[in-house]
């Protein structure tokens, strides 16, 4: 539909799928990207990090850091000297190989938004 | 975790975190960006488009092709002086407006991949 010079190579078009099947394969679902941002103004605990995370249930996020803390994006550090002990979840550096990307995924979100609004105020 | 001098103010989180929000509602879950990417080479038909996006049932694609439509990713070309009539799918200007994003997630994909193999690597 678009002009046809913009089209991209069929090969660089496959090797931009692998990639993309790549990321979502380990950040896809509703909230890894999520929890990822709600932790970038600073470590959180367990109970702060839900309410920030607007919607998601213990059970789930949970199962969601775990899966975070196994492939290198978030650290669960534990202060034993504490009563009651203290656990806080924060970002790795290599969590923050993502910072440009969400910002991107934001910025676009929020000009859809203004789209959408756009539309409904022209229907009336 | 990561150096304190580099957290976002509490608001920018927040802002940040609802941009996601919205980027989700309509981009979110396992095939949208894939079925995005797949026609950047250029108008498929749906055969065309299900061998692309590798994986993909003709239900799914089917019904996320309809979700696209409507929400302005894609169009969908009626060819009716053809027979038998040939129908197109091709991405709107506006699915446009994701190339950089794509770009950014499947280069950073790539890199993950390979930080992985390389963890595997240095295991044995």
């Amino acid at each position: 539909m678009y002009n046809k010079k913009e089209y991209l190579s069929t090969p660089r078009c496959e090797k931009m799928l692998n990639g993309i099947e790549d990321a979502l394969y380990v950040l896809g679902g509703k909230w890894k990207l999520r929890i990822i941002v709600g932790l970038l103004d600073g470590d959180k605990r367990f109970n702060e990090l839900q309410r920030t995370v607007n919607g998601i249930s213990a059970k789930v996020l949970s199962d969601e850091l775990k899966k975070l803390e196994l492939n290198g994006f978030i650290r669960r550090q534990v202060y034993a000297d504490t009563r009651p002990v203290v656990v806080e979840y924060g970002l790795t550096d290599y969590a923050l190989t993502l910072k440009e990307l969400l910002q991107l995924l934001s910025e676009w979100g929020e000009m859809h938004k203004e789209r959408i609004k756009e539309q409904m105020r022209n229907s009336y």
